[in-house]
């Protein structure tokens, strides 16, 4: 009775489910929410690995802090602009906060390109970001192309409210997942066999689940390829401060830039487009900073208008417009975050190597690794990952993200956050690995023939696409649903 | 040739103009930013009376925050909870913010009603609560019925992301601008005729920009009509602690509880939904805090997962959270906000009422009057309020908002801020309109007779409701697209 009352009240989008939090991978998150590990009061407890957060740096933050009490307007040296941040509401952003975020997107890529403050527009997070951008760039129906593995909560951020789908290119384990330009034309023209409007494509660089970056030329070629076809790029490049190892950086903001510079000016800038924040490369995603970085000035200014449903705190935009400014703490903060990161994940991958669990070996970005437990399955199917995923949260007790519930098409991969906690409980993680492994001796013996790519192609007949938005195989895992741990 | 382009690539949304912002309205906007009073550098500047903005209590907070550094991540007192805040992103928000937000919207009520922690969600100010409300009630196509006048971004906040539209309901001077029941139930049922699926009412009470309240039976017939309907309410209170004389605010919180408490349970309470911010009542718009506050429980749980896109920053809501939780600062503060403002609207309303402009006098409640020009109109239409406005704007210098731009469909009425400036300000902005009066003596004779009633009537034909969205008469002079003053 209620039910029907309300599926006649409300809204399609608030009785449908296009959310994706129904999912079971959930589960791994109630699993750690009502068993969290702490090492004297819970010592047996769920250790949070599915948390891609950014923890190793925050000694630098406090120490700036209070050495800069006037970035504050709540602190006595500060309080007097406290008024004029509070009542401020400009989309356009603090100006001191808008040139020292593009100022930082530069520095972080090494100075090697430029950023103009007045492209910079605000968002609610990289979440706000991603819808605003896909607001700007399609219709209701409209596709945008998206390598997998990819980030689950893009199902949401780019698809819920907006109307927008998203088109699957499958990746591999054969290429270490990375994006062929083979598979990149095929699924563009599968999509167009199927009338679908393409009309873009998302790279997530570095990305977020492998850890690995593209190379230029590969970024150069996608380029090319968007160029050609009319349809837009946009680049997620929130984990580009956590590059912590060779080879470097090159974001898509370089190949513009070469672009121009060559005189050859062969790239539609309109149609290229960069998501930031300051959630992962800072880790404050409490502090809901995100960025749409565009080219075309018809998407910055709508973009900016669309602002205004997620700006960012003035009193934020305040505290990081100082912080950001000051050049010296940027440096510092940057070169000790890619140390202190390369250093965890030495560790972190050296322990996990020692017991022969091998994880994704291009992997030089990110707060994770891409584990491969393929040898760990009883057979190579989404229901044998389904199942050693529940072993390893239940009885492993680790919640790490199921490959499969990135969109993964090859069963057996695993994301294992390792940024979001203390030297001590990783220890303690790689203990319980260490353990559970020795239970499994036989299965980690390298002779076992992988399968190493998945027979199963997705199609993109109408029915089987709505199933793919709809299974089970579109969750969001990393979602904000986290309980607080204040 | 870009043109086409862009129309061709980007969304419709990015190249139309549902976001209402190339509106004539914007004039007067600018001519304050190229022009704004100083009373030192530029005292023959426009003063800016267009701005909903709360400025009188700025001394209290400041004076509280001085007191409470443990309440900052960025003080020596509160840089140890620095971690914990950045890394926040639960969409349920930080509980001390949660619960009080909770207690200061029943203290605000007098304490007469409570309101439940776990039903505040927050969103992007207002403007981001709007826009949420909008895609869980209603999908693209079906409409919302909103009185006249009303504020102007609704056209923005309700509509243009979501395809809802807004479908308004006449009110006039005569009543003193109040909802009429037939009025109501006429445009409810003429919606209906032209096939206009009508899935609520939405209510600003106390109203922008008349600063006038619904008085409790008046509130108790509309909650009834939109129950026996079965329709929604949606009362936007976000003035609730602006009303600074008698009589006293009535809550539809209030009516709620009423009705539960009688017994009677007349109310299907999966119909009311509340719009709260701390933009007005607190002043703080710059620190993006918007709540929805729903009744329904499948509203409360989609409202929540869309915070995601416009989450409070968790430093802003651990300030508030420790702010609002001080029970005797409240109290303080919302007696201080009363009694100024109740000062400043009398110190204004007399000032005008001297050299014989009459105010809305129902009024007791915002931060602004409806000012009552119409016996200064050339002619009783819309094109005489355009000029007279643009006398006001060019030779009185100041910046205040023509009544057409909140869609009101009788001439000469305009909307002035008074709550935005100091106590000089204010009198130099009596004396220029004491210059202005007596320049047109004669027409200020209160003999004249007025027309009560624009003869204009909207019908809902397609075409011309059409025109409505998109005619200068649906602008936001009242838009973040204000210059910073920091």
């Amino acid at each position: 009775m209620v039910f029907k009352l309300n599926n006649q009240l409300l809204s399609r989008m608030a009785i449908g489910d296009g959310h994706g939090e129904n999912s079971s991978y959930f589960d791994g998150w109630k699993a750690y929410d009502s068993d969290p590990y702490h090492h004297q009061n819970n010592p047996d407890g769920v250790i949070q690995m599915g948390l891609a957060e950014n923890q190793l740096c925050f000694d630098k933050v406090e120490e700036w802090l209070k050495k800069n009490p006037a970035a504050s307007i709540c602190t006595p040296e500060g309080v007097a602009g406290f008024k004029d941040v509070a009542i401020f509401q400009d989309y356009h952003g603090l100006p001191q906060f808008r040139n020292a975020v593009a100022k930082f997107m530069g520095k972080v890529r090494g100075d090697r390109v430029s950023f103009d403050p007045d492209r910079i527009v605000m968002a609610g997070g990289a979440t706000g970001a991603h819808e605003t951008v896909a607001f700007c760039l399609a219709d209701p129906g409209e596709a945008l192309l998206v390598p997998t593995p990819y980030y689950p909560g893009f199902d949401r951020d780019l698809r819920w409210r907006t109307g927008v789908q998203l088109v699957p290119i499958e990746c591999d384990s054969a290429n270490n997942f990375k994006l062929r330009m083979e598979d990149l034309e095929a699924a563009y023209e599968m999509a167009k066999l199927n009338n679908i409007r393409v009309k873009g494509l998302l790279l997530t660089n570095p990305s977020n689940p492998l850890g690995t970056i593209l190379d230029g030329d590969t970024l150069r070629n996608i380029a090319a390829f968007t160029n050609e076809n009319n349809i837009h790029l946009i680049c997620d490049e929130i984990y580009s401060a956590t590059v912590f190892g060779k080879p470097d950086y090159v974001s898509i903001a370089e190949i513009v830039d070469e672009d121009r510079k060559s005189g050859r000016n062969g790239l539609n800038l309109d149609l290229i487009h960069i998501v930031y924040s300051l959630s992962k490369d800072m880790g404050f995603p409490g502090l809901r900073v995100g960025i749409v970085y565009s080219y075309n000035d018809v998407v910055v200014s709508c973009a900016r208008k669309m602002s205004s449903f997620g700006l960012v705190s003035a009193q934020t935009q305040h505290m990081i417009g100082s912080m950001l400014s000051d050049a010296e703490f940027v440096e510092e903060f940057l070169g000790a975050n890619r140390a202190r990161l390369a250093e965890r994940h030495g560790a972190f991958t050296g322990g996990l190597g020692r017991v022969g669990i091998r994880c994704l070996r291009s992997s030089n970005a990110g707060l994770f690794v891409w584990m491969d437990l393929r040898r760990l399955l009883k057979e190579q199917s989404v229901e044998a990952e389904t199942a050693l995923w529940r072993v390893i949260i239940n009885e492993v007790k680790l919640n790490v993200s199921p490959g499969s519930s990135f969109h993964c098409s090859e069963p057996g991969w695993f994301r294992v956050c390792f940024a979001n906690m203390d030297d001590e409980t990783m220890e303690v993680a790689l203990g319980r690995i260490r353990a559970f492994v020795a239970k499994h001796k036989e299965a980690m013996k390298p002779a076992r023939k992988l399968c190493a790519q998945s027979s199963l192609k997705l199609s993109f007949s109408g029915r089987i696409y709505d199933e793919f938005i709809m299974s089970p195989r579109s969750p969001i895992p990393q979602s904000p649903l986290v309980r607080a741990r204040t």
